[in-house]
């Protein structure tokens, strides 16, 4: 457990009583947390008219039950639970695949890459750069998870592809995404100690034995003139969500991907021929704050309209 | 005048007194008319607390006091004016502006293709068709405005970027917008009779003229590996706003631009080194609804919490 004591310390019990009792009619709980122990209290907030923002996933990807009670306790005590930064930092990807259920568009498709650290690393690295150095980049850069293996393993891009597909209607969990991971079993497992600098320093080093295969497959895509991006899909008819490590071309968005972007591609009855895109830069602290900033104005601009 | 007598016989001033009195708070004007007139009647609007939606540019484009004006009534009066469908038709670009300056990022360079009709023509001449022939494949698939002119004069791109240009803080009018006119002068002011089939008919018969100079501009550009776009930029520090056909490189998203696709680039002190980019279909009735309906459903969400 890395947590200082002081953060150990925090009393959500606490906390929580206090805030309920608090006769300010607008209160806003910002989870940055990104830790399930704190999504148990989502539901008290909500019944107890807190509203809550969520840069992290554990909420809006955790549990369906925890989701869908969280969504019915929002209109019931006219309270919001927002999440925008949660996928794919300050681009506005949940607002719009929301305006565009809302006027009557059917989603079709959404694809596209929502990694910022798999996408700088797969920019970054080339037959100069090896991917495990690149990944170290990323690492201090910021743009990737606590534990870096949470971006490798496709369980960071999983839970963006939960919440994205849970915003079209489908009924999905974690599990049911189909993932490739691109770290060996026993990484994956292995149990690493000390402090986060010294863990990042051992984990990278063990992922050295990825620079060999990814060098390969990297040389394999770019004979043939294409780029590796790791790519999700969530195809709303079939019900499918999927992320893996894909070859593409020229023609595809995707290819053009760079540093520490993100792009969604809106495939759905009205774009259904030119796909609405959205593309950017989409990792790192100054932008996940946007992110979570501009949560916060799209709730205090409801509630003081209210109020 | 190409209006019927039906639609010419509107008696505003009964309209406005009828609405002022009604007692119904929520109170909405969409302004489908792309009509000076009508603009005129908006401060009356605003200032009895109706609200406005305006899908045409002639508002949000039109005199700067004007426009000032009603962005202060708009907040005197707890009323909204909302014209997010005037650019981009249902792209969500002033919404991200507005957001982007909101949360206190600063934009530095807003740039990209606007004009749905003329991204249609350049997407579509070619050595086989003709220009002519693309202008009059997008007039017929209703990308283009009323009198084609207003695309082609570059006028139609110069109202879109005075909105998106005020959004960022400039004092700008139309007049101020540095544009490339595609068209012949004495075109542009020729008067033309009959009814819109006539006209457009007439008119795309003297466009002919254009054919072989733009294909020479094409070709050149082709020669070099270069597309043909008619591009805008607003630089935010030294406030200069300008639209001309520019050779784009296949570095440059605008050079996969397609259909009556619009895009938007969004470089901020956020997204200096990747920009944001906004792309998608943006021509046509359908599209243009939609912006409307999402307009409405954002006047309503508000409007509804307040009473």
């Amino acid at each position: 457990d890395f947590r200082s004591e002081e953060e150990q310390n925090v009393d959500l019990d606490v906390i929580t009583r206090e805030m309920a009792s608090d006769v300010n009619p607008i209160r806003v709980v910002i989870d940055c947390t990104n830790s399930e122990e704190v999504t148990e209290y989502y539901e008290q907030w909500l019944s107890a008219g807190i509203n809550i923002i969520s840069p992290g996933r554990k909420g809006a990807s955790g549990p369906l039950a925890l989701y869908k009670r969280c969504t019915e306790l929002q209109k019931e005590n006219s309270v919001y639970w927002q999440y925008e930064s949660s996928v794919a930092s300050a681009l506005p990807v949940i607002t719009t695949i929301r305006d565009l259920i809302d006027t009557g568009d059917e989603i079709i498709e959404l694809n596209g890459a929502v990694s910022g650290a798999l996408a700088y690393a797969f920019s970054t690295f080339s037959d100069e750069v090896p991917f495990s150095e690149a990944l170290g980049k990323a690492v201090a850069k910021g743009y990737t998870e606590n534990d870096i293996r949470e971006d490798l393993s496709g369980l960071d891009t999983a839970r963006k592809v939960v919440v994205l597909a849970r915003q079209v209607g489908l009924d999905v969990d974690v599990k049911d995404v189909e993932v490739e991971s691109l770290i060996p079993e026993e990484i994956a497992k292995k149990q690493y100690e000390g402090g986060k600098e010294q863990m990042d320093a051992a984990l990278l080093e063990d992922l050295k034995c990825l620079d060999e295969p990814m060098l390969q497959r990297y040389q394999d895509a770019k004979a043939d003139g294409l780029s590796l991006r790791y790519k999700f899909t969530i195809d709303r008819e079939s019900g499918k969500c999927s992320a893996s490590l894909a070859k593409v071309s020229n023609k595809e968005p995707l290819f053009r991907l760079k540093k520490n972007e993100n792009l969604v591609e809106f495939v759905t009855r009205r774009y259904e021929e030119s796909p609405m895109i959205i593309k950017g830069a989409a990792a790192g602290p100054e932008l996940a704050a946007t992110g979570i900033f501009a949560d916060l104005l799209r709730v205090t601009r409801a509630l003081s309209a209210q109020n």
